[in-house]
């Protein structure tokens, strides 16, 4: 097969910003996932099995990034739950076309990936892999290739299992 | 230690290669992994105890392309099995060496990286570590470097456990 | 959010690098790790716990190549322990930033990158997730960019867990 120039060109800094994303999460920076996403950037976590049948039945899903901002917000202030954090694996990113871009001078990517989440838990120790599934993103590029401001227009979380442990309290 | 100037000018392709076959294989799209083998492609899934002690026994060895579409036709319409699918992480993509091209005009690499393949059962959901290991992996590029079409002239799953849970239907 | 030139310019070798590390301990080649370290190099391992406490307790310290070398040493002819071997997943190598270099010449930078050490016991092939983490990396380029020679002047493993089953013997 041959490499997509799109892919070859991008991929560098689309991995950078998938990156981001898990690091601030597994660092306990939570909030700053939201500032990943454009203004009106969608954030979904659903399983394999509604997915494939087009169910819309997600366990997550913003509408936008205050959405998310409000739901993390919940996280740190309403909800109980046993203390825990996560590790992200991730593998196999690949830009697998271009869409049509939202905002004129912009580049809007097609992306795939696999992630793997592993739970920690605070008090015993114990370490599980929590969720495993591939990401479909679509990745919005501000400016040139090199020195674009890169931003989630769509974050979707596809897990494999149709159990999650417990629950889901911090995003994926 | 230095960069190899191989890996620095092929990297890229060749990670993209590699993360295509493991796709295909999550996305359900088995057949299409034939395609990326040359037509005499080797594809060979092995215990690293019987990689290490150059023993031949390994549970799937297809000599070329062709025995690989049977085994995934198999797969598809004779095989009886909990049905289940599969998620890679693949990580460590290092090209170390460049190997006597098969033809002339065409490029060929020694290729590491290191694989895990995380199963999900489909009726309970259940997920766990199916096997993890290295690939050895000759990659053919013809062509030049950004623009070439590659191929794996041998794709070498070594895992490390001897033991496989229940079967391995899906190639990994 | 903009991709750091730093990343751009460095990320390939970073990870070339942090991939030898992984394939070395991997291969059973443990030796070559310290050969990674500048001779002044400082190898830790920590938990997350105590690393976010300030506590310095480690499992291991290692202050300089030699004191490493001296641990991998003790590991092939001093320690009793049953055989078994680790598959390194690595992803999410970012380089974060520049620090003021140690020699003249040089550049250092700041890396992060998440782990997952899966390991395998060698008598009933037992697989489970021994460790994962993150790595806070300090790397050193000698020369060019592209033709640059690469060592870790720090590389500090940060374990979720508080807890290691049995004990570590083979370094991370």
């Amino acid at each position: 097969m041959k490499t997509p120039a799109l892919h070859t060109q991008h991929a560098r800094a689309v991995e950078h910003l998938i990156h981001e994303w898990a690091r601030a999460i597994d660092e306990d920076r939570v909030e700053a996932i939201a500032d990943l996403l454009t203004p009106g950037g969608r954030y979904t976590v659903r399983s394999r099995f509604n997915h494939d049948r087009q169910l819309p039945m997600a366990i997550i899903d913003c509408h936008n990034a205050a959405q998310l901002r409000d739901r993390i917000k919940s996280m740190r202030i309403a909800n109980i739950y046993e203390p825990h954090h996560y590790r992200h694996l991730v593998s196999g990113v690949q830009i697998v076309g271009a869409l049509p871009p939202v905002q004129a001078g912009t580049v809007l990517l097609d992306v795939r990936s696999n992630f793997t989440v592993i739970r920690t838990m605070a008090l015993d120790g114990d370490v599980k892999i929590f969720a495993t599934g591939q990401c479909q993103d679509q990745v919005q590029i501000d400016g040139d290739a090199l020195n674009g401001e890169l931003h989630f227009v769509q974050r979707r979380f596809i897990y494999d299992s149709r159990v999650v442990e417990t629950l889901m309290v911090i995003p994926l």
